[in-house]
């Protein structure tokens, strides 16, 4: 198993066309690739405005939709592991999900993450947002076997509950990844302070990815892209606008950390009920 | 219940003279009632230098001993909440725990928190230390009811453990309180990511009581106590010098940020396997 890779986390600006979006994250993820990287992740809903109007108007079957293939050919062109941010989902019964798709370097579909909470914020004059009106809530944990080690995936408002997070690490999960759409009420109050205390508390690489600034938009993304390491720092961040954010994951430090600070087996789990 | 209170954190300079620490501690619980506070918190091993070499032989029984008479004392006199960091206690057995006593403001003892996970950390060139040499664990979560609520209480090493705080939220705390050392090395990465998330996550308000910073002592605190509100924002924090710390906990923040945005409803228990 390879110990160090790069990682690519490409922060497109979503607007309200489904074929530029798909073009730009194509555009983007050829980027990563060219420049070494052997993971690339898009943001949460990268092919669709965030917003419970474009839900279902933008939903696709999974695998047979557009976006699914779109980025199965994507992996497989580019050699390249991808995390293909989120897209709304559309099942059999018509229910619809935020789901997140992972691909191998070959193309194949290796996991799928519905979001498992919602987000349903109500803050008063500053931003109101039900996501429960239009999506349904997935049920299952999510970890896939890579070729740089077992990694965890969540979605946006799943990154607030810290039982997931811990839950993946548990598994074996080394890097967790958070496709997301934080925005710029909730963004610059917690978003980094979330991700370093997920990295810190599981001595796990983190990464957040998010859309870039759109003013023309009715959500505001906050962008900030980043990733943090196993011992809480920041290791790559990004403004609000479009950018590729290109890093180096060592998974030498997460052993040598949790050497120095045992905290995984200093656990009282028989405590914790 | 009130729903306002003022807390004082008594950051205290720890020196090897048993009799000096009890005296400074008297002094700034002292100055706390004088401004007002309702709850004075100390700092962890408040009574005893921070070391193995020390714990035994400061350590005292309880409720008999003389560290646990004078808190009782304090607090009766002063009329206030008084959370007594930590001492190293010594039980029948003579086994020796790092302790945490809370007293009413009648003087009554109504909580006793032995450090649940043992702080052993060994990087190299920089900090070893393994309390496990010579503490033992306890084995009891601790929430204490006040006029101001439940609250939690942990020691230092025991901030690291997110379970530890989610179950005192979920048993009702609205205000959790940890007497910690943290020193010069974790403490500027660690300390004030770890209060301000554990604050966030659960959305209650953190107290982190640290000692002073002494230049003679073998273990270098690193100060710098400091409280987070239930949004992840620091309320108040001061530097690395003996300092009383006081500030406002206002409980109707929790209720109106939790139904803005509802994290504890949100939870999926059934998930969390």
């Amino acid at each position: 198993m390879s110990q160090r890779f790069q990682v690519g986390i490409c922060q497109i600006k979503v607007v309200d066309d489904k074929a530029l979006n798909l073009a730009s994250a194509g555009r983007m993820v050829e980027e990563a690739a060219r420049k070494g990287c052997r993971l690339a992740v898009l943001p949460e809903m990268f092919n669709c405005p965030y917003s419970n109007h474009h839900f279902p108007h933008y939903a696709e079957n999974i695998p047979a939709g557009q976006t699914a293939a779109m980025l199965a050919d994507l992996a497989a062109q580019h050699r390249i592991y991808l995390v293909g941010g989120s897209i709304p989902e559309r099942d059999q019964q018509g229910r619809i999900f935020n789901t997140s798709l992972v691909f191998d370097p070959s193309g194949m579909l290796i996991a799928k993450h519905r979001k498992l909470h919602l987000f349903d914020i109500d803050i008063p004059d500053r931003i109101v947002f039900k996501e429960s009106n239009t999506l349904s809530p997935g049920n299952k944990v999510t970890t896939f076997p890579t070729d740089f080690g077992l990694m965890g995936l969540g979605i946006c408002y799943d990154l607030r509950f810290p039982e997931l997070t811990r839950l993946m690490t548990m598994q074996g999960a080394t890097t967790i990844i958070y496709p997301a759409a934080f925005n710029t009420v909730t963004g610059p109050d917690h978003w980094q302070l979330l991700l370093r205390s997920r990295a810190l508390d599981n001595q796990v690489y983190v990464i957040g990815a998010g859309p870039a600034y759109n003013g023309e938009a009715t959500y505001h993304a906050y962008g900030h892209s980043m990733a943090a390491d196993p011992w809480g720092r920041v290791i790559a961040e990004t403004g609000s606008e479009e950018a590729l954010l290109s890093f180096e994951i060592d998974l030498d430090v997460i052993t040598r950390i949790r050497e120095e600070l045992p905290l995984l087996k200093h656990r009282r789990p028989e405590l914790y009920k």
